[in-house]
């Protein structure tokens, strides 16, 4: 099938993928009364009397935003916000289908952070949770940084957090494989965007010692100059050597490599001069860093993609819907580290262990029971950490 | 049956009245690839070639944002956006279940006109119309004002507009009832809000050449000083012999009274020194400025008013779902007066003639036939006066 031409013909006969429908049936005058006025005059004084109890009576406490300004929509870059709402929209219906929650695209007509700021606490007390998507970076940091700060609901970046929960759930089990700790060994996360660098930051928080970061100017290091501010910081807390270089430098004796940077990047030789059983998530998008083939001639043991058409696919809809409807259901304050290690586990231990093989360290992305595991998980770990609020 | 308890009931079972699905089934790997990656970025580069396809790969041709700031919400005040989530859930799910119209509430954090103009304008890439519903006067009329002026979809402000539809067609039926012309009849507003402000500007519009304004300070005329702006403006093109007084001077000789002010304001007294065969919309809710018994006792012949107990309903649904479904047909670029008084006369003519009595005169709230008339109507008229797009 081709995907691209089924796809415009499918959203063109849809006129899109999403639909705003009511819970209850309007046919009566007392139907009328009871949906509309006089009688909705009774929850807005209640919610008046107490704001808490709008997650009673609205469907706030299920909803989210899906928020984007279109500068980072797939790899089609800097399209606007028009055309990214079909992504948009696919990923409201993913949170649908995958786990109850209800979400809205709002795509947004500015690309500047004060605006993307503003509009998104502006029309937060409508919603139970921020998903904001496809925001380029740096940008997307200081943007969920500061809606983290201000706003008293979740607010997720997908594209940094997600991405990195899945491929985390993927090293968990990959390192069961090959037998390994994950104190132990050394990680190159190449490409130092979004994602990469919350691969990179998720992956020091659960006890990786020795982590790498490149990016096209090559290592990242403390003291390196020529970079911008987000990944001058990233240099900071990795590579603890300071070792300086090549992304063939700083795979000589690395255990793990994540690759969320460009097509063929990663050759047979960088791969040689990794440790034995050396695991690759390769998710450059279309074409990985390597193809699967390859990288297992040159002696990779667990390799992982984007792809659909191989094994292991990296992709986040394990992760978001679960970790939403988690977080919405004890109306979590915010998703925390605790809860995104929570989901990657949650995602990791959904393979048994004698299902457990090099091509099978993922899950299926088509696997609706996932996002109610994930769920109980990031619950619970919402609750461990006081974030919870019911 | 007690409506409000029954609405805190259906509320809070229900968690909130909208709920947002998906039109397609995501259960293969096939229906994941055509909706969401790789397939989704087709409709992506098509709309980034040609900005108009997001109407025709999205849903934002359908998608009508109820945008509040809870400022005005019912008869209830300023409650704030929470509080106004349950009327904003209301009004969506009357769009979708009597036009077929997808809506979604955006309750918004601030009373600030910029910052609402400004939310606005940021969210609108999304939406195929803008209706604005509960924000108070005199802001809503700059908001509603210069949002026209700056967005290309429909911005329309219900509580203004909706209303003067709807008491425009029951003022057009009542006419033809006591065999008055429009032209010559002298018409009392009482109440200079959001409502009254815009039935005063509609029936101007539609001929009425002896039109006056009251408020709490009496008579509006040209020159009055102790009012707000909008109700100077109104002053001046109202009341062409600048009569000054009170509602009782000026209901001297009226045939119409119209109230969107307060209960039990109309007296009697007042009604028997209006003309013979008078007729009275008193839209005061739950209180009408008059008991119908009561002012037909006095000499009245057609009286309408909130109420869906009492004959002749003044009800907005009546009007909104077919405005917006008439608009976002012909993806009008707005809402004019013109589509708005071929409205109006969609919901009077309606009523049929054989069927039109006093006590008959507005079409039951309840009839979906109503909204597809007024949609043709309206589209049609778009047609007419050139902001139609297709």
């Amino acid at each position: 099938m081709n995907y691209f031409e089924e796809s415009l013909k499918v959203h063109e006969a849809h006129k899109g993928k999403i639909e705003v429908i009511s819970k209850l049936k309007v046919e009566t005058r007392d139907d009328l009364s009871i949906a509309y006025t006089p009688g909705v005059a009774e929850p807005c004084k209640k919610i008046h009397e107490n704001k808490d109890d709008v997650y009673k009576y609205t469907a706030k406490g299920n909803l989210v935003a899906v928020v984007t300004d279109g500068t980072a929509v797939l790899g089609l870059g800097d399209i606007g916000p028009e055309a990214g709402l079909p992504v948009m929209e696919g990923k409201a219906i993913l949170f649908k289908e995958f786990a109850g929650v209800d979400a809205f695209p709002i795509a947004l007509a500015s690309k500047d952070p004060d605006d993307i700021v503003k509009a998104v606490k502006l029309i937060a007390p409508g919603f139970g949770g921020i998903n904001l998507e496809d925001i380029s970076a740096p940008r997307c940091f200081e943007i969920e940084e500061r809606l983290k700060k201000e706003l008293d609901i979740p607010v997720f970046h997908d594209d940094q957090h997600g991405t990195a929960v899945v491929v985390l759930s993927g090293v968990i089990n990959a390192l069961k494989i090959v037998g390994k700790n994950i104190e132990d060994i050394k990680v190159v996360v190449n490409g130092a965007g979004a994602a990469g660098t919350a691969i990179a930051k998720l992956l020091l928080s659960l006890g990786v010692k020795n982590l790498i970061a490149c990016d096209k100017v090559g290592i990242l290091y403390d003291g390196i100059d020529n970079v911008d501010d987000a990944k001058k910081a990233l240099a900071k807390i990795s590579n603890p050597d300071k070792i300086q270089g090549s992304l063939a430098d700083a795979l000589v004796g690395a255990d793990v490599f994540i690759g969320v940077s460009a097509p063929g990047i990663l050759k047979a030789d960088m791969i040689k001069k990794m440790n034995k059983d050396s695991i690759v998530f390769a998710m450059a998008n279309p074409i990985p860093e390597i193809m699967p083939d390859e990288a297992k001639e040159a002696g990779v043991k667990v390799i992982g993609t984007g792809r659909s058409d191989f094994p292991n696919q990296i992709n986040n809809v394990l992760a978001f819907p679960g970790i939403f409807r988690g977080a919405l259901d004890v109306r979590a304050k915010e998703i925390n580290e605790e809860m995104k290690i929570a989901a990657a586990y949650a995602i990791a231990n959904f393979v048994k262990e004698e299902q457990l093989t090099p091509d099978n360290v993922i899950p299926s992305a088509l696997d609706k029971e996932i996002a109610k595991v994930v769920a109980d998980a990031v619950a619970k770990a919402a609750r461990e950490t006081g974030v919870a609020r019911v």
